[in-house]
Order: C-alpha cells, then structure tokens, then sequence
C-alpha cells in the first residue's frame, strides 16, 4: 500500500525495486560526455527503419527489450508497457510496443515521460495491480524536428535559448523482487504557467515547474538538498537549470553540487546543442544509464530523478497561448 | 490492496467508488436520443473561447468541475487529474487543468483515455496513491477534423465507414467513500493489429481490440455477456459494433441486447455521422450521463465499459502504418 505524505508525496512502504534498465542512442548522443554508459549506439539514424518515425519506435523497442533481457525476463513476462513520446498521438511508443502482446498504458507528459512512467509503474506495482511493469520513453531529433519545427534541409537557425531534441530512450523494469536500486516515493506534479510563450526557450518555462515539485518534495518528506547524492531534473538544459537554482537561491537553499540537469549532461558545449538536449529520451537515458548503473555499482545512494515537460503543442503556440511546465518525480534509493 | 485475477484482470479488493460524474456536449450531441442525460449542452462551439482548442479545453474544465460540484468537492480537494484527448500533445486536456494546481496525469489512449483514466485512476485510489481524483477525456468535432482530416470550409465527402468526432467531454470523481457505483476490475488491453490501413474504417481496426480484451475479462472474471445488464464498448460505431457481434458470433457467443456502442448510442442516423460517433469525449459522455445515472438509480446493476481507441496519427497513415486498436475495461457495479 502506498500513503500520502505530507501535501503531495506518495511514500511507498514496501518498496518498488528496478530490476533493470536500459538506454539506447544515436551517434550525437554517443559521442558526448555519457559515452560508454549506454546499451547501444546506433550509427543508422534511421536504426534500419524507413522513416525516422519508425527509427524512434525500433530505439524505443531495443530499449525495452534491452531493459527486459537483462532483468532476465521474456517480454511476455511483462504485465504492462507504460510508454510515451513526443510524436503526435504518441505514435512513436504505439508502434514500438505493437506487436509486443503486452498490455500497453501510454502516458503523455511530454518530456517529463519517463518520471511520469517510473512513478505511475510505481503505484501499479506497489498496489498490486501489476507484479512487473517497462517503463519507457523516447525522443528522435529527425521525427521530432518535423513535427515541431521545420523540416531538417531547411536549415533553420536555432536561438542560443534553443534546446537539442536527444535521439535516445530509455526503459526501466520495475518489480517487487529485490535488487539494488528501489524507489520510496513518487511525487506527480501539477502545471505551473508563468505565461512563457517563447517555444525556443522551454527551460524558462519548465524552471518554474520543477520548482514547485521539488519544494513540495523536500517539505513532504522533511528533507533537503544536502541528503541527496544527486538531484537530477531533466530536461531544463542550461538556461533552465541556471533559472531553479536562482529560484531555489531566493529561498536561501543552495542546490550545490549535487544538482544536475539530465539535459546539460547529455552533450559537450561543443557539440553545438545549444542550451542542452531535450525530449523525452533525454532524461530516460541519462537515467537509464549512468546514473542507474553508478546506484547499482553503490557509486550514489539516494537520488531525486525529476522529469520536467513543457506542455504545448505547435498549435498552442501559435494560438499564444502560454507553455505550461510540469514535473514530476521519484525517489530513488540504492542498497 | 488490488489482485490479479488470471491472466489479465486487475480486480479491487476494496472497491474504489465513483463519487460523481458529469457530461458537457456540443448542440448536435444534445439533440440526438441521448438528450436530458447531460449536464450541460453548448449552444455555442466556441464554448465562448476564440479558438476550437480552446473550446474544447473549456468544455473538459467544464466537466471536472461540475462533477467535483457535483462530488461535494472543491478542485482543491483532488488529489490528481488524469486526463486526455485527441488533440497534438494532448494540449485539449492540459490547458483544460493548466490553472487547477492540481497534480496533472496526462494519458494517451485515443478513444480508449475515458477507460484508461476510469482503470488507471481506480488502480491509485485502491492503491493508496490518491484519495479522490478525477479522471477525464474530451474531444471536439472541429478541433479533431482540421488536425485529422480536412479544414471544415473546405467541405470533404465522408465515407459510409467514417465516424464522427463527438464534441463532447466527460469527468468522473473516484473515491474511497462509499457511493451507489463502485469500479470492481479494470482490465487493460493490449494492442492488436489487423493491418487496417483506412483511417476512414476506424471501426474496423478497434473491433478485434475489443475482442481480445472482453474474451480475456469474461475468462478472467469466469463471467459471460449475460452476466451483465450491459456491456458497453466506446466508439467502435455501427461497422465495428457489427464486426465485434461478429467475432463473438464465430466462438458461439451471443452478445446478445445487453451489447451496444457508445458510439452508435450518441447520435441518431438521421443526425448524417455516417457510422457513427467517435473521439474521446464520446464514450465519456456516455458513460458520465445516461449510463453512471441509470446505474445510481439502480436500473442497471452490472456494466462493462470497455474504452476503444484507434492507435494512429495522419503521419503514421500517410506513411502506410497499420492502425492498431487497443481496448481498456472496467467493471461497474451499482449497489
């Protein structure tokens, strides 16, 4: 059973435990910093497909296959897929999971996905409705650019507020068996819109956002900065992240070293990415693969994975209506 | 505490109850055989905002509120809103909650979201997760028909097979406290793909959806359709309705009249939508008026509300992608 603590946060008695993960990339993705810490590196943007919309879907599968194989499992093992992307109708995380027989939950929270997966995943298997779960999102910079922008031959300029959509996924196996890394507590955010209207600049708009999930966080749980290894929100890229410390320092709370932004440590400045990546592998990868595999070898023992999403949409914008941000978060906790 | 109950069902065992509901539809939905069981019917398509998006936001916000109204409730006392739509990034169902400050479950199942919300939903609230919360889905006819298919000036011919995006949302509020109506077992589906490739023949492409998860629910329940005052599937209209009687029909199973579409029930055929209704806000409505109603006034006892959705974007179509149906379940009991 879980409990309500405090405002918002959801605290899990028995525990909820990863039993494996898995992060799959494109080559950008693979030549940055977090070389090495992924499942796979595909030099094929297109991963054998023929569109890039079916490219996304194929990274999206090899990661919950990956994440499923290495809990020692069969997909057919799998009560539920919770899946999501950014295509329209989600379509990148339908056609991933098609002809996979499992029964499927997709999930839209832009890029905070993959959090969104995790603590939903949580509640399903803490409450019985499921004995073992995949979690997954993903993102393609090819299908994404499209859909969201302009059509990649086109060239267009990017603004240096601008953020890099990650050609990644990730996957995550949640069970009740035991094994080093569990999550304790879930948190689902609510919007904040502090009417940001700029779609070059989402960090601004998610800031907010990842504000007030962390906040409630820390109050719920009568923790603070300092008892976590790492706080890890994904994605605000540099602009965004540089914006909730500023938003936390008028609080007199210093994040410090242990926060990161899953979208500032995808790529090297010079990898021309602008603020940082973004999208809804993103973060899944980042998670998915460093930082799972440094709580599973016992290198970070309590971490706050936060996955911020811009909610807007083309239209949206163009309408002038505000991006929303929202956040939502796990608890994540090693042996 | 929630069991699994053979190879599929999720079965609750303390009940989650639905505390209130309520329906908001567009003109032509309230003058089709369903009028007098809507909260509201909108004279005005725009819902008084400047844009069709915009409307359809106001009209799901119109509906959470009521039936938190209508529960004895404030927004303020929900614990989380799950919500979805039809709409590119789901943006219907988040500017619908965007100044709610109420944490926001953004889901995707095409027409199945009312289902999913209703399964999801109870599986927090059984779980310990949420308290109350409100699960919700809209779609609006000029909205859905610019993304999906044509501008309305422009005045496109419609196929026998096509089904008609309702204008229309529904909400229900899921609780612990007692109330004539409780959610007994949810079942999600998994995705089933015929390799329907006409998006003007959705019906067709949900049916075996529908098939595969009502099969699985009577076999996991060890129920049979007469078990049920009514087993109700949301939109597979009257060409998917046909083809599901059908399917059954082959392993000699009589639906029998407890079985009728959501879809085929909202409008009359003479109202010109072809096959029938379709879109999120249509089995929501449905279900969040006339048939939630009937079952707290005890005219119905046992029902089936099985949500179908058409997993596909225009892109997917245009690049040749089967459409794959998927069917989530819940069981209603009235006391």
């Amino acid at each position: 059973m879980a409990k309500r603590q405090g405002c918002r946060t959801v605290s899990f008695d028995r525990p909820v435990y990863v039993s494996a993960h898995a992060a799959i990339v494109g080559q950008k993705e693979g030549e940055g910093p977090l070389q090495g810490t992924f499942d796979m590196v595909s030099g094929d943007t297109h991963f054998g497909q023929k569109t890039w919309e079916l490219a996304e879907s194929r990274m999206q599968r090899i990661a919950i296959e990956t994440a499923t194989g290495k809990a020692g499992l069969n997909l057919s093992d799998l009560d539920f897929i919770l899946a999501g992307d950014l295509l329209n109708q989600c379509i990148g995380s339908a056609m991933a999971s098609v002809s996979s027989n499992i029964p499927f939950i997709g999930l839209y929270g832009a890029c905070s996905t993959m959090a969104e997966g995790l603590a939903v995943g949580a509640c399903l298997v803490d409450g019985g409705a499921a004995r073992r779960l995949c979690a997954a999102a993903s993102s393609h910079f090819c299908a994404a650019e499209r859909q969201y922008r302009f059509p990649l031959a086109y060239g267009g300029q990017r603004t240096p507020t601008a953020q890099w959509t990650a050609t990644a996924a990730g996957a995550a196996v949640l069970t009740r068996d035991r094994t080093p890394v569990r999550i304790t507590h879930a948190l689902f955010g609510q919007m904040v819109d502090l009417d940001v209207t700029d779609a070059n600049n989402m960090g601004a708009a998610m800031a907010p956002a990842a504000y007030d999930t962390l906040t409630h966080l820390f109050e719920d749980t009568g923790t603070q900065p300092s008892d976590y290894d790492r706080i890890l929100t994904g994605d605000l890229a540099r602009v965004g992240s540089a914006l909730l410390r500023d938003l936390f320092g008028r609080d007199g709370v210093d994040l410090g070293a242990t926060y990161d932004d899953c979208g500032v440590l995808l790529y090297d400045t010079e990898q021309d990415v602008h603020a940082g990546g973004s999208g809804c592998g993103c973060s899944a990868a980042v998670l998915c693969g460093d930082i799972l595999d440094r709580m599973e070898r016992g290198a970070l023992h309590r971490v706050i994975f936060a996955g911020t999403g811009a909610l807007m949409s083309p239209t949206s914008v163009q309408q002038g209506q505000g991006i929303a941000g929202i956040c939502h978060a796990v608890i994540l906790e090693g042996s």
